[in-house]
């Protein structure tokens, strides 16, 4: 039996008989022939029946031999004629909207309750191509800074983070939690092999049912060690976006053309202005003075994105500097003005997309930081004995993968940029 | 200030003044002169100081202007003189155990016990460098034969495998579990990019305090779409065996040369043999009679990966046609002989490494292998709606990170090569 080609490889093959498999996106009848496009992934191709195939309809798996024949108006400029049909798989129902038309005209409950089948819409899939591409980037990127890859450790004894918004287990009659971070594990490899990286699942028991809260998502998560303060976690991170989007535009150029993202540019040095900075900006050129408030509001960020955008030309801006009230325990403050803290996020588009900064590297300052925050340190213990041994000055930063994607390509909802999401109403499929 | 190098970047550097940063390894005090030892991500370099440098011990995190010069018996031929020392970071307690010496000198528990400081001894560390190149290979192999990188959710509604092993969780007032394996969602999305593959982890509530049960582990999962049965299944993850030894090779080959690890070679096709084959073979050999048992003994596979290398020179072996009575009930039968499944193990060096096979396509095939098993259909509802729209024969395989890496390296306790490992008595660190 001849090899299976793929889709889009049939305008190398005019001329010649070849096999191809895949779903039937869709059939037409007219007086004389019958169409069946066939769905790979690779994409689409028209097969000519004269008379139509028996026992077929949307979504049943075939496999076809047939000669490839130039026709302009078919796609990819080919069509396969002279069929042979084999029927490899029948479905038992019809999916619950038509996967063949250009755009999706499903809600996002159906579209998430049948996600199986719905994800096969080449529109839905498409996003989640941008998404392999991305993590491919990203670790193409710090692989390329000599970052070692780790795999820690989600099942935790101790809630550190946010204890609010932990997931509780039965861990073999004991108290566990599932982790919100790999903070305590990627700072205590930092003393191990310098610089670090993790992509995987973290989970937030997230009671706000939003359009930007999941109770799961993926964290490209990164730290590196013997920095000298935060702009050096700001020059990797402005690596890894760049690696992140330079892999979409080589590896997911296709569905980039399907949903028509714009894919931004990203500068060599990423503008960034200090915190206290930005409010003066603000006061000045908005009707609002934030002057004092510990934190930007949404419509602030949007302000910041657009100057950023008219005074430098850059879709990214930094914002450096947050007071240490608003940030973790674990957060190093500015030496030069300890009321601001060596840590940063990066606006993208008008909205947060990553935070990052320097950490606390002496034992003895994070035994002062949760004294001042009234934190029990016999709750810390594990991540305390990291620092006993000698730590080098490092930091780090996590962006979330799904998030990415949306903002990447301008959804809404981050619902839509996971495969199942999992959240307060949602645990299955 | 002098950019930073490493120690392994000395010798290209001797004549000229520069800046390194690591961790006091270790510190000889001789009558004229102190050698400090310092080590960083890349290796070790030899310190010269005339007057013993003060204030710092094993694991003070430092950083050293000097200048380089020859000198054949240090570490890399070179050494660093008239150096100028800055204290980065104190220790404010000893190392559970001497990092500096060749071997390891402490028990599995302290350095479990101790994982953030005792991973710092260039052995241990060592073993998660290829570890982390085995990942790299991994992904590079499949991403080479077009397969789409996924990420799925690792709390579940539905307990579908081996029901008494799993961890409960408490979602928002449900009942929800740990993902056993990502077994459901890889079929599932090979009804959508045909060929997928997920690293991530995956949570066994497994009561047995043995040497090779963890209560999490990475799987590296692989499922593709549009195979005839299981041998196209084994040639992809020949390629990806390949394609991890190969990366291991290349991007860890310190490692590998501190470890002496003896790294395999991969026939370019690796032999196989039939279970019924295998025993008929043992009960021929062999002082014993394995015919009608339905799994191989440990002593049966350790024969048979000697076998193997006797007669195909491979230190690898593939079994076939496994009973169907010992696999999984979405395992795809032998259509010849429907008591012998399409499925197979990957013995190496005489032991288990990887599980695969073909897996049912069909609907009516999903609903009878349950009904025949006694399943209740209803808790598999969610699973038998991916194939209700048509799935293509398809079937994958799982190996297991931790394992990969202990067998690569002749480890029997799996806990030794997981960073921070979880299991019946351990949650922390």
């Amino acid at each position: 039996m001849i090899s299976r080609i793929l889709a889009a490889q049939l305008p190398a093959h005019v001329g010649h008989r070849v096999r191809i498999a895949g779903w039937v996106h869709r059939q037409r009848h007219l007086k004389s022939v019958t169409f069946v496009v066939v769905r790979d992934r690779s994409g689409l191709a028209q097969v000519v029946f004269s008379e139509p195939p028996e026992g077929i309809g949307e979504e049943t798996v075939v496999e076809v031999s047939g000669l490839v024949a130039a026709r302009p108006q078919a796609p990819g400029g080919v069509e396969l004629v002279q069929p042979e049909l084999t029927l490899l798989s029948e479905p038992a129902a019809a999916p619950p909207f038509d996967l063949y038309r250009p755009a999706v005209s499903a809600t996002l409950p159906t579209i998430l309750d049948n996600a199986p089948v719905a994800l096969r819409h080449p529109r839905l899939r498409a996003q989640f191509e941008i998404t392999a591409a991305s993590v491919t980037g990203f670790r193409a990127a710090l692989d390329g800074l000599d970052f070692t890859e780790i795999h820690t450790p989600k099942i935790v004894g101790s809630a550190t983070e946010s204890g609010a918004n932990v997931f509780g287990i039965d861990y073999f009659g004991q108290s566990a939690y599932l982790a919100q971070s790999p903070q305590f594990f990627k700072q205590a490899l930092v003393g191990v092999f310098e610089r670090v990286y993790e992509v995987g699942p973290v989970f937030r028991a997230e009671p706000h049912d939003t359009a930007r809260h999941l109770a799961q998502y993926t964290s490209l998560d990164a730290e590196l060690g013997y920095i000298t303060d935060h702009r050096e976690v700001m020059a990797v991170l402005r690596q890894a976006i760049a690696g992140m989007l330079a892999s979409v535009a080589e590896r997911a150029g296709q569905a980039v053309a399907l949903l028509e993202a714009e894919i931004p540019e990203v500068p060599d040095e990423i503008p960034a202005i200090h915190f206290v900075d930005a409010q003066e900006l603000l006061a000045k050129h908005t009707a609002e003075d934030p002057r004092g408030e510990p934190d930007l509001a949404p419509a602030h960020e949007r302000w910041l994105s657009e100057w950023a955008m008219r005074t430098y030309g850059s879709e990214f801006l930094y914002v450096t500097g947050y007071p240490m009230v608003k940030r973790p325990f674990y957060t190093h403050p500015d030496p030069a003005r300890p009321a601001s803290s060596n840590s940063f996020d990066l606006l993208f588009r008008g909205l947060e997309l990553v935070t990052g900064g320097q950490r606390l590297h002496r034992y003895s300052d994070y035994v002062s930081a949760l004294a001042a925050r009234g934190e029990d340190v016999q709750t810390y213990q594990d991540y305390l004995a990291v620092f006993a041994h000698g730590m080098p000055p490092h930091g780090g930063f996590a962006i979330g993968l799904e998030r990415w994607t949306a903002r990447l390509l301008g959804v809404s909802n981050i619902r839509q940029t996971t495969l199942f999401p999992r959240d307060l109403h949602r645990l299955n499929p």
